[in-house]
């Protein structure tokens, strides 16, 4: 398959460029009755929408969904499901300096050496503006989770050195940096304006947990949920590592530490992350991201042209100083299609498996 | 698909249970006219093989791989590539005990609500023996990357607290742990015996590079480059984390730092790994794996039966006490499968690209 | 892969149904760099557009399609190309009463039965209107084949009892029937006229034919040229049969009568249509299809409703009394595109491959 | 995926040459649980077996199949079922002369073309041995499907001119025609005799059913049912066409004829063969198949040498004087395959339909 469809059963196609005339998706194989409309979708298209506060983008777009298809009188219809979100907000004419330079840790450099052309108005179909019509599909699988008591969200789990603790979930949506922990939101936003003053950007770690998982989900041995999570996580603009649980801190654990001993009463720990030989164990699901700096910052950096001649890029325009800040909902999509589609795989496959053993958590 | 597939144009899929009669896997999409018989396929399998020093499982396994189709008078045909192991050292009586249990950290809890029945004899399918169809297949691939001036490698490079520094590639192979500093080795050798007498384990981190990529491999938005080596890697036992070039590093880097810059002698750093956009970009691509620590040890852990029952476990057997030790050919093999895979996708769409561009290292 | 997705690495994903907003589909896999305009999906889309003669449905859509994103500046970017149908002669009122009905040969008792809800406006997904999608992306294969020299065309070879012989390619585009015999078209016209008077429907074959293949195309053993594209012919709405060269007369063929000799010259004969063992031979590729009468006509019908009470159908609304007629620009979308996937997947694998050998037609 | 899968989430991969030493197959996503043993698999191979009349080749192999993983005391797991058959009886020697010669109507020419290399011993890949692993794949399926009240068989309809009708499914087993009428046994003796002298070879058409499917199969608008059935019938070696129901018989009829009206008590009659819209309708399923004459005879054939040189080609070996007749096996191994993906396929998006509409036959 070409690369840009992602699912086996629950499949999402996505076409668009940043400043092309539209973005859009397909969302096909969802099961037929489900009620469904354009509001369900808005929510966490709003959520991940730029030009919210003054620490993200200040490119507005309204972002407005439509579904196409696929919904007949208020439900799914089993049908696939277009969407389509049209660009409002285009201003190509920022970024046509930019035509023959390859911009330093943008996919400039590498579009070009594959496809030979590129649309370089905004990174074209390199831009984070894609991952819209992830978010609009992802809220699609939510959906449909939630109503089997599968609930995914996410949070920043840190800023540069600013480390954040889960500690209040119902605070995540009330700030711009999807913190959990309240008391943390003063030092974010310092830290965020001597950013700007300095002109430079910063990395970010988030966590997705998905809570509520049955066990049995996954398909080893190549389509582990883990692996296929992976694929999802490290898909995203800007991520540099996945990790499961405890994750690279398992390199110095000891087997007696790591292993999350079982009792009648359910798991005595979660090092594991909620995933066991590649399939949910139905505890919770836990992953970390690592997201990199913002590539588009407006201190001067060495590069090429097209021709092989050395330039000087500086990179205007309207950015996120952190692509991890608005990075939450588009963790959650993925994570929520990934599961989706397992949910759907393992039934076709499991459908009259019954065991008596009781399920922990 | 069902999950025992891996590849989208050169595909690799496998079967075989640890106390089965046998391992295979079927391996197509492989061009025609290669040069290939069974002795290219052993050298990687012996580097996997256990039991040939004292810090790996006991097991004996000649692991002698068959090639039952596929190649005609020592050259690739172009039609599926037929591979069988057949299993000598069984010993399923060793197993029995478990029957019943769950081992703490195995998946031996997962099958069973997943499939409702399973070989429970030396893990069945979610054993490590079955990554040894992955590395003869990985073989055929770092075969043909290596016509093509792609060289795929591996190493340790961290045991427990034992951080390792690649010194030295042709020291890798000459010693159990595939330890790049042959200085680090008595360290690890005594790190090795203290663990024995612990009857405990420990995890480890694994480093994968390959040389020679041309740029434009990935296939964005879903199936960039890293997001299916993530894919890949993360589909081996016991891999929690994965991350490319300075991965969770870049959580706490600044864009003017994490960039690399370019000049026309080449590109300046390489924090990103190798990948931009999710395509290569002729740097080294460098992806770094965390292992947990082994399950089975001979402490006891507290864990249920299929009843729900509380058992007491030991996990008796011949086991490796890192899995780490082995693992480096097998996440060579899926590098070198990923890479190869990605091959044949970008020039099948791509084939007539030509940029006068320079290429950077 | 759910089912609306066609082709490996050049791929189609459509939706829409016939009343809802609109129709779309993302083609995935277009090499970069081919020049590429709206007009030229236009011109197919105009030739399979309804209510540009009396004998098909007076159904007025102007079939404005809109690319929405892959193409810049004129050329294809090797990125996935949306495609939008706005639905503009929508008329729902006319389909109101089927809404509890099963009309006789249609799909809705099995939409029904297979999805529990559907979009019952003028048949929703499973009208033939959903083909639109199939034709413009078709026409993007059609134009990547002709500059590789490769022609795909089609002609309708027999209407109801009347057998037409291909005589004048030229006259095929000239006629609403894209029938290939000049001579015939009066006694067409006066068969459909009487048609009409019956308000009855009638069947058709259709001839497509694919001329300048190389040899080599075609992926045994299960995905074969003639295999593959008996999928793509049959998935098309009314199709009841797929054959290949002598097709279904090969049953009272001898061996050697039907074997086409092959001589420095050429081959003797085409009985095979242009496929040996699921490979393309270079000659010309000869498929043809049965096309079953259309199922909405004015003649009352026995049916069931939802509740399974017997009820009388009558289906009123503008439909084509054949629907082979305008089935000729379907049947060429559909080779060409099975054409694209397999010229791409064959150069994937055997781009290196070089033989001494001529090539015959 | 390259071309030796078959299926999307019950899969069927295969490898093996005619004179290779194995064939094998790796069936992937068999439901857990079903009791399965080689018997279930070796009854429908004997029935493809060669060498058991006077009328087939007689080439002798035992087909002795081994499962090699994937059951465990006598169930099903869940995880891949690999299958081996070794082969005995190769005698390379007899074919050593068309090494460098191109056969008429074989898959020489073009296998050459398109791989460059070839095993040329008994026709390698392209040998109809090939279709044992689909055989003993799809015995698994069928088992499966009967569990479920779905029973797949088939027949011959037609050999050369000689139409044979369904009169006694009993009877199909009891001959080596597959001929369900017994009164026509000496017409097809005397039929098959005269060939044989005639040192020639015969075309045939074969008929598959299943009956007791539930309305809903197929997957529109690409992988109806009907179309994946196509792809997996014309997959088959020596097949030219492939309908369902009245077939290429739509062409002629009216739509007040075509069309199978419904009552409370069934449908009144089968012109569509079972499928509506590309989905089952619950109706008997029923396809025809074309198979053309086998092209190996001694009948002397002109062709060219892999020089370009005219040659005159003798095909000498052990051959069915007609291939449609041990081809009713090998077509019910298809359907049941295409069958049984198709019901995990549906159960896996529509799960929760319910409709309270009767079911009708």
């Amino acid at each position: 398959m070409s690369g840009n469809t992602f699912g086996k059963l629950f499949t999402v196609t996505t076409f668009g460029e940043s400043h092309g005339p539209a973005l859009g998706a397909i969302v096909d194989g969802c099961p037929p009755g489900m009620p469904l409309c354009e509001e369900d979708l808005q929510h966490d298209l709003d959520r991940r929408r730029p030009g919210t506060s003054r620490h993200t983008t200040q490119r507005r777009e309204p972002d407005q969904v439509r579904i196409l298809s696929g919904v007949f009188e208020g439900v799914t219809t089993g049908t696939p499901i277009g969407l389509l979100i049209e660009n409002t907000d285009q201003r190509s004419k920022d970024y046509g300096k930019i035509k023959d330079q390859f911009r330093p840790a943008h996919a400039d450099y590498t579009y070009h050496h594959k496809y030979g052309v590129r649309d370089y108005r905004g990174g074209g179909r390199s831009s984070a503006r894609e991952t819209a019509m992830r978010v609009a599909a992802g809220a699609i699988a939510k959906k449909y989770l939630a109503a089997q008591g599968i609930q995914v969200r996410g949070y920043m789990s840190q800023l540069g050195d600013i480390a954040i603790e889960l500690r209040d979930w119902e605070a995540v949506d009330s700030n711009p940096f999807f913190c959990p922990d309240p008391d943390k939101l003063p030092e974010l936003e310092a830290y965020m304006d001597q950013l700007r003053r300095d002109q430079d950007s910063v990395g970010a770690r988030v966590t997705v947990v998905a809570e509520g998982l049955p066990p049995g989900l996954g398909e080893p041995i190549f389509d582990r949920l883990d692996a296929e999570l992976a694929h999802g996580l490290m898909s995203i603009n800007a991520v540099k590592g996945v990790e499961f649980g405890d994750g690279f801190g398992v390199v110095t654990q000891r087997g007696s530490e790591h292993r999350d001993e079982m009792t009648p009463e359910g798991f005595l720990s979660n090092h594991a992350g909620g995933v066991l030989g590649g399939i949910s164990s139905g505890q919770t699901l836990i992953a970390h991201l690592a997201l990199k700096p913002t590539s588009s910052i407006t201190i001067p950096g060495r590069s090429i042209d097209v021709h092989g001649n050395p330039v000087e890029v500086v990179t205007k325009g309207r950015h996120d100083p952190c692509v991890g800040i608005r990075a939450t909902p588009i963790a959650e999509a993925m994570m929520a299609l990934t599961l989706m589609d397992h949910l759907l795989r393992h039934r076709a496959q499991n459908l009259d498996v019954e065991v008596s053993t009781p399920r922990l958590r």
